[in-house]
Order: C-alpha cells, then structure tokens, then sequence
C-alpha cells in the first residue's frame, strides 16, 4: 500500500499534500481558496493534480468544515462556503480519477491525532479543536465514530448556558462561544474595556484600544504575564475544561486530545484546562480520569487524518 | 445457547427474571430488598438461585446503579448502597457458580430497548431513562459502548445550568435535575404554591398541600387537564428535549428512546419532547433527525437487557 | 402657573409639546429628526419655538435617552446619537430662552404615568417602558428617584443571565435582551425557524421568510392565535413577569406600570406578565402584592412627562 | 433629646443596648435566645426592661429578620421564627410602656451605618449585609426607604441565575446562595472536594474533611494564602460584585456599603469586589462611580441603627 493524498480547505489557501502510511507528509501544495463555491472545487482538484505528480495516489481524502453524509460522499451544509447537498466526491473523483472520500474537518484532524499524534495506543480518544470555533471527533474502539447520519461530533454546538450568547448556527449558549478563539478575544475585549489598568501590555501589542485586540495578542500578552490576558486565557479554560468533564460524563474515553490554534500555547492554556476539566469531573474519586493531551500535530492534522481515512477507505 | 438470568436491583425488591434469546421473561422471582451492602448480595445470590429452579441457565447478568468498571466485575461507586470497589461479579460467581456479568441498570436497560424493544432495527441508538434520576446508554454500532474504563452514558450528570441546582453527585446543574421525576414534582410544587388556583385537581389528588404533591398525582392530573401539572410536564419537556438535541450533536443516533417511569405517560411526555427536541436540534434543516421513540419494555428493560449482555457475553 | 413645553427625540421625528397642568397637550409640533448630534439640537431649540408660538411658556422639558447628570443638564452619553458631555441645557436655554430640564425620557414618561396616567393615586410606583429596548422610572415617596448621579432606573441593563446574550451597551445577559421588542421578534424568528409549520400566519404577515419577521406581525399574527406568535409573547412575558419580581424584592412599589410599544397589545402581554411576576414573586403569601398596570398616555407619556418636570422646576 | 434601646435578635442571643444621640452604646444586657416565638417575645421585653435600668429611655426600636409591615409593628413572615402576622409592637409597648418600632434587621444595620458609620456624608446610600445569608438597606434622600408595604429591600433574593440554587425563600438563583456566608463555605468544600491538594491548610484548619470545613476556616485559611480558600473568596465577590453593579444600574447611590460578618475580613474580600463591581458595571466610562466601602459598626450596626430609627419616631 502506498500514499494518499489528504485536503485542508482553509479560509485563504487550500493545502493538498501527499501523505504516506505512517503519516508523513512528502510533498505538499498550496493554491489560493477562491471566492466561489464552484471555483473551490476546481481548486481543490487543482491542488490534488499538482501535488500528485510524480506520485503513485491510490485515493484522496478531504476535509471539510460542515456536515458531511454518511457516506461521505456529499457537504450536506457549510457554514463558510455556499455548499449545500454539494456532491463533493462526485465532483471532485471525475475530475481527479482517483476514488475519494470527504470527511468533516474536525474528524479528519482527530483522526489524524489518533492515528499519529497525540492518541497513539489509545483505542477511545475524544479530540477538541479550539480554533475560531471549537470542532471535534470521536474515536470509540479505534474507530471514528460518525453518527449514523454523518453529523456526530458537533461539540461546538450543545448548549453550555441556556439562553446564552447568539451562536451563528441560529441557536444560543453554544459550547464554541465560550470557549474558542473567537471567544478568547471577547473575554480580552470585555476585560480590557473593563480594567484598562490591568491590559497595558495587552493594549500596547495592538493598536492601544480594546477592539484592535486580536488572538495573537492576548496569547503574546499572556506569555508576558499580563493580567487581563492571562484571565482571559483562565476563562476560557474554565468553559472548556467544564465542557471535557461533561464529554467525560458522556464518553468516558481514555484521553482527550485539545488542539486548535488556542491549543498552540501550551500549558498556559492547558494547565488551566485540566485543572477546570478536574474541577468539574463527576465522582472523580471513584473513577479512572482521562488525560488531557496536546494535540501534536498542529495545523497539518486535518490533512493528514483526511488522507489517512482515504487510506482505509 | 439458551436461557440466561437478568437480575434487576429495585428500592424495595430485588428481581431475578430467567430470560430466552428473544428477550421473553419465563419466569421471575422476587425478594425484598435488605437494608446492608452484604445483605443485598446474599439476596441476589437469593433470587438467582430460586429464579432458576427447574431451568438450564447459562449467565447471570446484573444491572445494578452506580460506576461498574471495564470489566463489567467490579462496582466501584453505587449512589444508593454503600458498594465502593464492590467485587460483586466474583463473589455471586463463586455462590451461584455461573458467570455472571455486571452492568450499569441504565446501560442495560438501553440494551433491551435496543434488542427487544423500541430500537430494534436501529444501529445506533441513545436510550435515556427518564425515573427518580435521568440515565443513559450508547448503542453505536449495534454495541454497547461503554467507555475505557465502564462509565460512560452518565447522561444524568452533564452540566446544562452553570451554577445551577445542587445535585446528589456534588456538581451542580446537572441535567438530572432538571429532567427526571423528582425534577417534575419540583415543578408541580412550585407552581402549586405560586398558582393554587391552577392546581385545583392536582391538589385534590394528594392531601391538599403542595408539599404532599408525589408523581403521580402530577400524571394523573395531567391526564384531567390541569393547568399546573400540564405546564410541569412541558417544563420537563423543555430540559429534556433540549438535552437531547445536545445528544443529536453528539452522537447522531438514528433514533432515541425516552423510559423510565415518567415516560409511562406516553405522549402526554413524548409529544412536548419532540417539540422541544426539535426546537433546539442544531442545523435541524440540513441533516436527517433522529426519531424520539417511547420504550416499550417498561420497568423490565434493565432485566431483559441484563440477560442479554449476559448471554452475549 | 401655567403652560410647559415637553420634547421628545425620536428616531424619525422630533415632537414638542404644549402641555397644561393637567397634563393634556394642548399643541404638538413635529420636525424630522436631523443625522447630526448639532442638528438635532437645532431641531430642538425650531421645534420649541414653533410649538410655543402664541402660548405663554414657562419651561421646557427634554426627554433624551441615554444618561443625564445630576444637574439634569447634561447628556454624558447617549446610545444613539453622537453626545458625550453634551451640555443640552445650556445650548437650548441660549437658542430659546427658557429654563431648560432634561430628563432621562424612560424617567421622563414615568413621571408622565404617575402624574397623568396609570400611577395617579400611588405614592411609589415604578415604571418600564417595553419598546425597543427596556426603560424605566422610579417614583418613591412622590419624587421621581434619579439616583446620585443622574442615572439610576437603567432597568434594562441589570444582568439576568450570567454569560448570556451581548448587549449593545458592552455586557452580557442584559435583561433589556430577553424583555424587550428587540428579543419579542428574536424569540418569533427562531421559533419560526424551528417549526414553520406553527408560523403560518405569522410568515404570510411579512415576506414568507422568518428573517423578513417584524414586531407588528408578531402582534397581529398573536392576536390571530398564531402559536408561534402567542408563544413568543408568552416568552417575552417570562421574562419580563421575573423580572418584576426582582423590583417588587428591591423597591416593594405599590404598582408596576409597563408602557412602551409592546405593551400596546394590552392584556395579550400583560396577562402573561402578571401570571409569571406572581409565579416569581417572592415570599407571595406574606405580603400585599404591587398591581402590574398597563400605562395609560402611550408614546405621549415622555413628552407630557418632561413638560410636567420642567414645570416643577 | 436621649436615650433609646435597640434590640437585636441573634440566633443565640438577644441583645438590648442603650444608644445615645451620636449612636454610642451606654450600655448593653443580653439574654439568651428562647427556643418559642413567644418566649422570644418575652425574652425581648426583659432584655429591654434591664437594659434600660437606670436609664431614662424614650422608646425602643427592634430589628427582626423577616418581613415588616409598613406601620412598622407586624412581622409578616420571619424565617427563623414563627411569627407570621405577629404584632410585636404592640406586645412588647404594652409590656415596656414606652413607644416601640419595628424594624427589618438589615435596614436597621443600614440605617446604623448611614447614620454613625460609612455611610455618614452621604445621601444616598445602598448598605448589603453578608452575613449567613445577604440582606440590604436603602437610603434614598437621607430616608430609609422600606417601600410601600415595609417589604424593599429584599436584595438577597434578587434571581442572578434562572434555574438556579434553591433558596430557603421557595425560590431559585437567588443572589444570597451566591453571595454569603453560605456560599462561600460551598465554594470551599466543592474545591476542596475537587483538588484536596490546594486545600491542605484549610482542611488543616478543621477536621481534614472538606465537610467539616465551616466559614471561620475558610476567612483564616485565606489570610494564610490557601489556594482554595483564597479561591472561594474570590467566587464569592464575583458574584457580590456583579450584583452591586445591578444595583448601581437601578439605584445609583454615591456609596455602596459592605457589611456583614464576610466583609469582617476587610480587603480581603473587599478588594475583589470591587474589581467584580468594576467589571461589570455598566457605562462605566460615562458616569461617576459609587465607592464600595466596608461597613464600620461591626455586629453592633443592626442595634445602633434600631435605636435611631426608634428615636426618629
């Protein structure tokens, strides 16, 4: 058996990259994301075409944010791109000739963590991805679990606080509006307005007022010790480390795995999370507790869990 | 193959039912529940004994509450016997001289509803059990899923009111609270009290106050049209349908089943959870929804289920 | 004594008043309302002057949204247009020549209700104004309470829900967002989106569409049956009814009075309302209970409001 | 003018106290406190008649927890005693012979700490008392305000969280099981359940289990730095600081004053509350803020604050 190729849709460039069994990635190619939802499945076969050459590809993988089917084969529904019942597979096997196979993104990368990260030698791995939103996927008995729609593993969607915050799915009090990048700037916004006194590093790494504030900015800030930013980065551990003991309640799997750009920094955000997530467990005293993990594979995982599920077709 | 024993462990009677492979009860025998730890064990050891006079029994399977761990031998935390680590795959083993599997009651239960009941037919199925508490179990690929180290399904325990009301298991907000039967006569007294005028024929169910209000009296008076006990029973509907999308977003089973004895009330229940269900279903237009049935196998789920997983082994 | 000059900013016209002692508008003129902060208060200062043309003015009375000082001079912010620090009284006083009060304009159509209108007759009488957003008034001991500072009665920004929806004013869970006319179309949108088939009347009112819906299809669309209207209603009354309740704990009123334009829908609101301010109120049995009173002077009561205080000086 | 006699009522004491005109106590006689709402009644009268021996007293002012009526003579409703409707002051007058008023304990200690204590200088005042439970006072215009039937006040059962912790009052979420000496014994035995490794100088200060931790623990365990007991502190003046922040938006006062046995350990809990109230106050940069002081009168504010209300007549 030999390589495959895995596909990461990202908001400015779309990633195809030749991938081999053990996770490797051989060769890799980028192409700009276009602005249509036609011309991102061009492009998608594009960058499959060129990353390919001078390789043997026995299959394609492909990961998408939204709901994908049960057979995934067809984006039921993007929330970035206008994709709706969009039969990707389809489209994208006769244009490219080789067998392929769509998967949520999310799913995608916590295969990607279970297979060659974080997981190793864990047959029931629970992973979260704190990006701008908050993704996931479920392994149960080394294998991932779907649903038997496709749609399982939407995480960033049970409702953590009832009547909560506006979530863009329509809905209110999502998990991924407490505890995702998004949120993480919110929390330094709010804080910054609040205390100003307390943000005077947060402040100075951006344009100096607390809309100017951006992710890259509270993580900096935290590393430097500043007040607002290291609260900010306590809050949302708070939210997500209680929303792993509820997956805990639920799943009761041997490791999560939390990775995600916020996942990046490391035990600054992860200390804090399991210390919530330890806080918030049900009987901890008489059960075995998971472990909280650090994704391992940054920003490729999506990619190469999407060509490894091609794999296995 | 043939006949298994199911043992169901009540409040105020202990159930030992001899079960075929159809899920058919031939035959059960009951004994009172004893108030110690130790004593319980004897009268299980009891109940199987006298419940297989006269039959070829194989397995002896047992649902009892509480974390029973990996192996499905070991109890390691019941909430309403003083079991802690209790041994007690082995010590009935060695008393009956038959294998003997334990099991959650709720996962049990699950598992009759999903052979024999309402989920036969579906693949991936959440049962939840809707009595004094709320508890849950995962069928996922026609298995039984339950967890790395046996406690997972813990449906009752999830946190859907931050700071919300105190709960026996030393958390608070949790589910259970919310959406069980005792959640249920909170409501109804607490409306008693504030709208006695609405409360007419639920109070003249009981002895006239609010406080004396049980369950019951809150069915029947639904069933009479009572304007308190109606609007108790859609509050109820409210968390657990709510609950349940939460679920949806999860796990995406083709169906959920609603027992418990509160689900006894059929669509008096089952119709406002469907509504509510749906109301919060995330991306409700784009995917296939999952169907809300009503168990069908009563208060002998946990038994039937029990032997079963006995059986299978 | 004799005749006073109340003002009232709206967002597509500016309104003054003549009004007697009795409280009866004797005149009103109108002037579109002006896209800058200058221009409306030269809107102002030629609206005051037509209306007073032919009449004997003593005073007049501005009603602003937004908070007023303690001087009742001062707009030291308002929402909607550009006034930081604005010294309204002194610019108005030059341009027209008369004592100028300004008022904060839900403080300001309180004043109207108790002096004119639902309030005649009650001591202690707190007021909110159900439009737009949530306003109030407090009236203890016969004098509207402005706080030390010019602006206590902010009812729609206390928080009622830990974490919960933004609010344009830079927090979260503001009661304003859960009990107002904005959250009445929110609640119809998504229980519209949730279960068309409820919405019918209320989609043919608008567009079809559930992001098409407006607050007067709500009302009509309730006063039809339609239950997704009359549900919305009901929702918008939850929460308003709690929140009264928290009043009655804090001021102990002998009478709520709730204006505003959703409370032109009369008893359809206000029932409702009533209903779950009893179900909330605390220790119930024990105390009288304040009435809940729908206002009486409708969009006026601002107006006639500020003229009365301007005339009491 | 002279003398009067303040009454306190403590779960195991009565204490009667001479007061003068600049609120100094002359003099103080305590008694037990007898298990019968009559005995109490009695027990009253003696306290009085020995307190005041030598005395000449012109009237007597009592603070009982509970409900008073607006002529200041019935309690309503006590929640310690069994009193309901119960004509104090007419007992205890015809028992003393000399002029008697009645008082909610918590705005006598307000009115104590307007008067003599750090509240002196202001004119409007908002005193909460953080005792085992929350309880306030409101001073509006140099007047203490009970509302129209002696019943304002009630701050500690303002609803902070819907579907939240029960309350003794019926009710649920209410702000003293969030913010009191109660609570912040449950924030301490929830932490230290969940990480007994932060707690070992609070468990140390008891008897090692997180049960038997009681308040007394939790205050010297902070002074002493104890992660969780500082912790708790810490949840504790979120939620009383988000609270005075709802206040400021309905009441506006210049000073807020913290009393209380909790506020007893100065800016240890104080410091934090203010930085709760900063952070959630609304429109903080366009209005002045009220100060957040601690109270000054200690256990004595209830007593002194009966006894001036009494000579206030």
């Amino acid at each position: 058996m030999g390589l495959t190729i895995g596909v990461d849709i990202g908001g400015t460039k779309i990633a195809a990259g030749v991938v081999d069994e053990e996770g490797n990635i051989l060769d890799i190619h980028r192409v700009p994301t276009p602005q249509t939802a036609e011309g991102i499945v061009d492009a998608i076969c594009d960058a499959v075409s060129e990353a390919g050459k001078g390789y043997e590809i026995e299959a394609v993988g492909i990961g998408a944010a939204g709901y994908v089917d049960d057979k995934r084969a067809t984006v039921l529904f993007a929330p970035n791109i206008h994709w709706r019942h969009e039969p990707l597979k389809d489209k994208v096997e006769q244009r490219v000739g080789l067998p392929v196979v769509v998967e949520n993104d999310a799913n995608a990368a916590a295969w990607g963590e279970y297979r060659f990260g974080a997981g190793k030698g864990h047959d029931d791995v629970i992973c979260i991805t704190l990006g701008t939103g908050l993704g996931g996927g479920i392994i149960i008995g080394n294998k991932l679990r779907r649903g038997r729609f496709g749609v399982a593993a939407e995480f960033g969607h049970i409702r953590v606080v009832p009547d909560g915050l506006l979530c863009g799915c329509g809905s209110q009090g999502c998990w991924e509006q407490y505890a995702s990048g998004r949120a993480l700037v919110r929390y330094a916004k709010q804080r910054a307005n609040a205390t100003p006194e307390n943000a005077t590093i947060l402040l100075g790494l951006g344009d100096g007022t607390p809309d100017g504030i951006q992710g890259k900015h509270v993580s900096e800030a935290a590393r430097q010790g500043c007040p607002v930013a290291v609260d900010s980065f306590r809050e949302l551990a708070r939210w997500a480390g209680a929303g792993l003991a509820d997956l805990a309640s639920l799943f009761d799997p041997s490791a999560f795995i939390v990775g995600g750009g916020v996942s990046d920094e490391g035990e600054l955000v992860l200390g804090p999370i399991r210390k919530s997530f330890r806080r918030w467990l049900i009987g901890g005293q008489w059960r075995p507790h998971a472990q909280v993990l650090a994704a391992q594979l940054g920003g490729e995982a999506g990619l190469v869990g999407a060509a490894d599920l091609a794999r296995q077709g």
